[in-house]
């Protein structure tokens, strides 16, 4: 198949391309790079040492002969991606190309702004140049398990039958997203529902749970295909994180008591999730919603498992409960159905000791990289202008406001 | 109170304004003139001859004595909005300020992104203002009916329990918009129920119906003081455009077979439910959605309504089915709840046959105005891009793509 992956430089991006190129799809890759300059604006850098995009691709095309295209250029610029859409004809196309980092999203009202606007433009434009160049084109796009929050009530795959003053009726899950990041998901939601209905668009927004993990088989290839592994609280996935502490000799830091329930997964899964999707492609018309994860874990629990992945390797970890930033539950009802991957042929990496004792190794191998300062918590949901301010200040890891401007386009 | 009203030389935000003024409220008008000049890129004009908002505000002084505040500016423009709150301190904010056209959002990509640009950033700036400047204000948001699309079960005031697999929760109520601009009043629902949650926001969600008529007690003191009366297939709302084509000689033209039911309400009654509102203000945290209407009608039903009334004005009136230009069910169970704002107070101005004697005749009074070519809709929902032509072109009216880019800003 022709596939197209939005935001392939990113973290399941990255290793998103690879797979789908392992198996014999043309793939090409659309990215602005706006993942490395996040980086560079919040002063943060992943544990693991990536390389720029054009050698990556290099070496991958050294290693395996298949060659990934790549155009560079921002999906909110309607004109590039259209231009992109015409030339390559996709059959599928995977679309992270979002601002997808909840805390980013509440800094202050310019990044909420810059986050709603950029993912809600950015799936619009890829609505009406799908429409335009290629309406056969099945999109894939990423959306979150956090648009549906933690309703006291099994969570479905999308939409639900209710039954109501005697009628009933199967109609879109209600939806309680947790900050402005997990909104636009919502909005975009919404927004690709639509123009399935009008337009006969085929789709399947997949609701990810949290990614662990960095390796994949491809990946795994040459150290210059090595993949993201962020644990700065910005853009940091709480296990990648959790591993990081363990290196670092640091506490596990938990927000609250850590009860807060969520759908985990493995990137080894997520990759095949998105194949299996894209294989199986949604019908003319049909706005599909698959649950992308594979078990649940609260947050104690994981921190839990990674203190007694830790002990066996010889280290001893504690366990810091930090108040919470985020405005949410931290004890609830979750339970939230992931059949339908499943149902497709997912079989699933569940978490393992072994996951875990490579995961804290990865961490170990990289330790020189981890700035400590970057695991506490500074954006505030109750608060409405974060400053981000460490004491002392990490070297190059202020947040200027100019900085933030620049990037917020706002 | 100190009220600001947002969009206030708009068709609804300027009899609230009057009203609001009349009942010795301190009114603040918030408008960049973005409705005049939408009129100005489509080539069309509103049946009445509205005034210059400096000369309305001049009149409404020297007629009443009370004194409107005007501040000129975009709501989408954070420092112009955070300088008004910070002047006012406003007890209410009543926003109308947004692109309220569903055919115009459906004209093309550009006033898709446009339309859902405009709202979403004006509603986050006007969120952010509010937490910084007048934290304790109640926001008074204007949603619309059409969030909710046509379900098969009760249409509830916002929220609904569900009961699911044995348990239970009351969770917001699905919502399946069938426009960019309908999507764009379910995304500020989303964001505005969000910042309740987190910053102990108030605010009442008006989800209103199709507004009709055009005279209120106030617009009716000096000739300078009318209203809008918009018939275009654009702007124009279903009541007020038959009762142009009564005048105009013109069949009523009905969308398909006419099943589309909807809520309706008289202006004179949007300007009281917003004052019931403004008057019993939500409390600190909670995100109240009233439903905005008296009655249910369809289409269809209308159409016969308005013949039978010009019958009585001895004028005979043909009705004509055209092909449905929108994607929507014609014929749909429809029961929406709507007793909230009753409960507060509201009594009804019920669509009466001297209702639409009156208008009828507003419209024979300024039938010279009156363009039979906007009566024909233009835009359709199943079409990208939608051109506006006409055969032959009325002057002025035709619809170049470099105003259109003008406009959208995108």
């Amino acid at each position: 198949m022709r596939i197209c992956v939005l935001g392939g430089d990113g973290y399941c991006g990255w290793a998103t391309s690879l797979y789908l190129s392992k198996k014999g799809h043309q793939v090409s890759i659309v990215d602005n790079f706006s993942r490395r300059q996040w980086d560079y604006e919040l002063g943060v850098q992943t544990l693991t040492p990536i390389q720029p995009l054009a050698d990556r691709l290099r070496v991958w095309q050294e290693r395996t002969g298949e060659q990934i295209q790549l155009f560079t250029g921002d999906v909110t610029d309607y004109d590039f991606l259209s231009s992109v859409l015409a030339e390559v004809r996709p059959d599928a196309i995977v679309h992270f190309a979002e601002q997808r980092s909840a805390p980013y999203s509440m800094i202050d009202r310019k990044h909420a702004v810059f986050t709603q606007v950029n993912n809600v433009v950015g799936t619009l434009n890829l609505l009406f140049a799908i429409r335009q160049w290629a309406p056969d084109c099945h999109l894939v796009k990423l959306g979150t398990m956090g648009e549906y929050g933690t309703p006291n009530i099994d969570i479905e795959e999308g939409y639900i039958r209710i039954e109501h003053n005697g009628r009933s009726d199967v109609l879109p899950y209600p939806k309680q997203p947790g900050s402005f990041y997990h909104l636009s998901k919502v909005h975009d939601s919404h927004n690709i529902m639509f123009t399935c209905k009008i337009w006969g668009m085929r789709a399947t927004d997949l609701n990810q749970g949290v990614v662990y993990g960095t390796m994949t088989n491809e990946t795994m290839l040459d150290e210059a295909l090595i993949n993201r592994f962020d644990y700065d609280d910005v853009f940091g996935t709480v296990l990648n994180r959790f591993c990081a502490q363990v290196a670092a000799g640091h506490p596990l830091t938990v927000y609250g008591r850590g009860g807060q329930t969520r759908g985990f997964l493995d990137i080894r899964d997520t990759v095949r999730c998105i194949e299996l999707a894209c294989m199986n492609p949604a019908k003319p018309g049909e706005c599909r919603v698959f649950n992308q994860f594979t078990e649940q874990f609260s947050v104690l629990e994981l921190a839990q498992m990674v203190k007694a992945g830790a002990r066996k390797l010889g280290l001893t970890v504690h366990i810091d409960h930090l108040p919470a930033p985020r405005v949410e539950a931290e004890e609830h009802y979750y339970n939230a159905k992931h059949s339908r991957l499943l149902d497709l042929g997912l079989r699933p990496n569940y978490l393992s000791d072994s996951l875990l004792d490579s995961l804290i190794n990865i961490a170990i191998k990289y330790r020189d990289r981890i700035d400590p300062a970057l695991f506490v918590p500074q954006v505030k949901w109750r608060d409405s202008e974060n400053v981000r301010t460490r004491t002392p200040p990490a070297a190059g890891a202020s947040f200027p406001a100019s900085a933030a401007a620049a990037i917020a386009g706002d």
